[in-house]
């Protein structure tokens, strides 16, 4: 069985939403941790050595053991620590209830998001309209598990508000890029008032990087893809 | 809080491995249930109105509660019926290995797998050669789950079990349609003698469908396909 007090280190990158979701848990469990930063377009030897499967960050690095999946290693941190406030909420139907939302983050709202901000022609409108109706989804998800309280988790942030909250610093690179609000007092006011309260969190307003940052961050990107579409394949 | 008592319904179809998972950790809680079986190529009012985000199946409907997504509700059914055989391991970094791989089983395995099936050309032998190194990836997780005993999960049937198990039916339609093995003594060893100890295995053999009658299923679903391929648009 792990140790709580092992040392804790965390392979990911400032500018990554699944990089920022263990520090965010490891920050409720009042974890201290060590980051191994990751270069931006260059996956380090260690990483491809601790993540061989999906070669990507976050991992988690707790005494000798790695644990890899952003949300995994949430549920693991949540499970390790758990005499720290809790991540999960303690009901089973509570808990299938934050990790469906969460899933539909990672597999539907994620995807269609990326797509909006990097896509081209009708694919980046396709996924513009993906991912403002997903955020109408994720507002009625809000109002029904916040239950009048500020967080999807209730009183304190839980599973899904850190599923979800990692992507407010690119959902605002994309606002300024579309000159457009995705979260607004019409639409999405329950998603408009939690984004403030979340981002000005202690656990969170250390790790969720500046709009300005993430932009010079997306044209860092763009460079690197251009660079390696016109280079010659090897 | 949900009670273990209540009426336990499972929206599903026989053919669907992914809606055999629930019916498994059933059977493990020794939990009654009762089916409700969608019709191939049809989904009804009901299932559209019980997962109006996925419109998929399987759905659990416990009480008058709605649980969607397999593995959720192979976790829910695992808390809510906590005194009978455990299904996830009790250890956190246990638990988070037999996540990684069933996320791997799902977003990477079963689309090679799918691919390799219904797919053309050189997508189709792609499918294929991933579906090949996959199988070679859990044959490794296999070994070192198990620990030398027969299942992922130790002597029971476990989490890891059931997410991969539930395509073995699948598995043998690819090998018979053509006709080779995939799953042999020289590359996976460990996994050929699981297969047979899990689909043997009394919550398992029930509900694990016959090769001959998947083929069937197979080619129903390639003629309503073709059918809508060739219908004029609405």
């Amino acid at each position: 069985m792990a140790k709580s007090s092992e040392a804790v280190k965390v392979v990911g990158a400032w500018s990554s939403p699944f990089a920022m979701r263990p520090l965010i848990a490891l920050k409720i469990k009042s974890v201290e941790y060590e980051c191994l930063e990751e270069e931006i377009g260059c996956k380090s030897e260690f990483l491809l050595k601790s993540n061989p499967v999906h070669k990507k960050i976050p991992v988690l690095i707790h005494g000798d053991k790695l644990v890899c999946e952003s949300l995994i290693i949430v549920e693991y941190i949540d499970e390790v620590w758990s005499s720290a406030p809790s991540i999960l909420p303690s009901d089973p139907y509570d808990r299938a209830i934050a990790k469906f939302w969460a899933a539909f983050v990672d597999d539907k709202f994620f995807p269609s998001m990326k797509e909006s901000y990097i896509g081209v022609g009708e694919a980046k409108k396709a996924g513009l309209k993906q991912m403002v109706d997903g955020l109408a989804l994720l507002e009625d998800a809000y109002v029904k598990c916040s239950k009048g309280k500020p967080f999807f988790g209730g009183n304190q942030i839980g599973y899904l508000d850190i599923a979800l909250g990692c992507f407010l610093g690119w959902l605002r690179v994309i606002e300024k890029s579309f000159q457009m609000k995705l979260l607004d007092e019409a639409k999405t006011p329950g998603l408009l008032n939690w984004a403030e309260t979340f981002c000005a969190h202690p656990a969170v307003k250390d790790v969720m990087p500046q709009t300005d940052q993430l932009i010079e961050v997306s044209k860092l990107i763009s460079r690197l893809r251009a660079a390696s579409a016109s280079s010659p394949p090897k």
